[in-house]
């Protein structure tokens, strides 16, 4: 069965070796599996740059949103209070999320095409009843803007508060400085720029604002604290770890440091990205973004103002074709996206160009470039 | 590098077939994934038994206890009181789960060796405030032990109350009349008797009872009524699926209905336990629980009296064999299990216990038959 390419925020696709890495079948408590586990908490922390040694990686079983839900209903304490800013939709789970927690939270909103402005962020936090909390997302995968942590962080720390960082999307991919932007809690997952497979998140935390969360967390499942010490106690799982996904998970780290870390990463997403922008112009499709937001990770192109474009069947025949890309999610624009990361090159853009191309010129929607 | 073979109550040994599910990035959006998705519910909701169209399946990202803690906080509502019956691990960890999250609960204890007494929780039932919702585990892993569904969920009907079953480590190894035991939501998930990889839990719901639960979650990750609703509405999991494991499963389903159903993989299973009981008496090993109460699923036998018996020796000699067996987790005694479930077969079983005694002859610790 031939595989079709994922150009898609995650699930991506990833390398044979990584799947090939999850042909065994190994026990949650055993020694291998273990120092596997012990193996990716080190090569996670060594991705945080300088400082790295303050910081503590904690995985979380399931999706990346319940290693955010494990970070908000574990660090926030009764009593806390919550500022989030928010320009998409990963913004706004955050607040749903905390809501749902009973946190007493603030949404600081931004348009969908504007990154978040350090210095409104810095005033919210000065108005009023002080936040003990902040959020923010680093790369919005709604759109694939780049929102500027540095001096998000900078404010945050002004202000006393302790800084949350939605990184799923852009961990591993992008450089980021996770000490040197003060930030206290960063949470990814598993299948983004890292290339493993879905079936964990995880958190990169600062060891003094970990500590803190003790007996805070409001579940059990999701509660960071215990999930740190009991990996720190007998590096086990407190539940039944995704152990296919972990071993995967290995090898994937593996090919990151063999790619050149997160900066050789980096150069080739943004060599894959160059690529989209040049062909999709050419086509005279128009991007969402201006330019200087826009990350190397994922980009939303405006519908085609042409009545014969039909998202559906442009995505049914693109699929057919062997390529996937993604809907889009914004609140009032017709967009889709095109996801740049995972195991594809500047060869595969080409490639999926080409069908664009061609899926078009069937269908009769002519574009002026 | 040639694989152990896992006497573990799961993540289990699955089949080469399984784990070649995995090969395939399959997008989380794409039709295929989608109609995979739908084919596991109907097959999970297949095996519920007789008045299974009353039922609806939900798969939930992360390890079993994640699905146990998104039933017990999504259905149980403010002002309801929760009584389990606990004889082990499991049924403490539901407790543990319920008062974490605020919710009055009532723990209904018994002996580790002794199966949850139906009269018993009949009497509970009805001594003071009434409860709303009543829980209880099938298959105690921490023992083996099988409690006696039927006749507590006739009680809790009787008691107008919701019934809530942590059916983790039987669900498809041991036949169960979902309907007729009057169950409301049982939980189960892919690592188990359905032979796939860890990643994911699912529950079996009333259809009316689980309608019950809008709105009433306090978590928006393990928001169980929410996940149905998103599966219903497109097909689609709210937050990322593990795919691969969600691929794996599918395979899982095919295979156990190839082996017969529930009925003949419990043929299997019980096949395995009576060759395991064989052969450990025969070496004189003690099995904890009485031959009536205990399960095919995993038997826990105590220490031999022996002061040459050292158990973390004893395991480490398995392993190197490439048997790995699993460690007790009673509250008093000292004891190992050995689980007789996933993809092995009576003369795996013969194959550990010829190591079992090859170990136990070099470490100079005989045992009386």
């Amino acid at each position: 069965m031939s595989e079709k390419l994922l150009f898609t925020p995650g699930p991506l696709s990833t390398s044979p070796a990584v799947k090939q890495a999850m042909q065994r079948d190994l026990g949650s408590r055993d020694a291998e599996f273990i120092a596997a586990v012990r193996e990716i908490r080190c090569g996670l922390v060594s991705l945080a740059g300088p400082g790295g040694e303050d910081y503590e990686a904690v995985l979380i079983q399931g999706s990346g949103t319940f290693a955010i839900e494990s970070v908000i209903g574990s660090a926030v304490p009764r009593g806390g209070r919550l500022l989030v800013a928010v320009n998409g939709a990963y913004g706004r789970r955050m607040v749903q999320i905390a809501e749902r927690l009973g946190i007493a939270t603030e949404e600081l909103l931004f348009a969908e095409d504007e990154p978040v402005d350090a210095r409104r962020v810095d005033e919210a936090l000065h108005s009023g009843v002080p936040f003990t909390h902040a959020a923010v997302v680093h790369c919005e995968t709604t759109t694939g803007i780049l929102n500027p942590i540095e001096p998000i962080g900078e404010a945050v720390h002004r202000a006393g508060a302790v800084f949350l960082v939605d990184a799923m999307s852009s961990f591993g991919g992008i450089p980021l400085d996770v000490a040197g932007c003060r930030i206290d809690f960063l949470v990814s997952s598993a299948n983004k720029c890292i290339q493993g497979v879905p079936g964990f998140g995880f958190v990169l935390a600062r060891r003094t604002s970990l500590q803190e969360c003790e007996g805070l967390a409001r579940s059990v499942s999701l509660d960071l604290f215990a999930q740190w010490r009991g990996l720190e106690t007998d590096g086990q799982f407190r539940f039944t770890p995704p152990t296919h996904a972990i071993l995967a998970f290995r090898r994937a780290l593996q090919e990151l440091q063999e790619e050149g870390g997160v900066a050789g990463r980096c150069a080739r997403y943004s060599a894959n990205h160059a690529a989209l922008m040049d062909e999709m112009a050419a086509m005279g499709f128009v991007p969402y973004l201006r330019r200087e937001h826009q990350s190397p990770i994922i980009t939303t192109f405006r519908y085609p103002a042409n009545p014969r474009f039909h998202f559906d069947e442009f995505y049914a025949a693109l699929s057919r074709r062997g390529f996937v890309i993604y809907p889009g999610k914004l609140t009032r624009e017709n967009c889709f996206r095109i996801g740049t990361i995972g195991d594809i090159f500047p060869a595969d853009i080409g490639r999926l160009t080409a069908a664009i191309r061609e899926v078009l010129a069937e269908a009769g929607v002519e574009l002026r470039p």
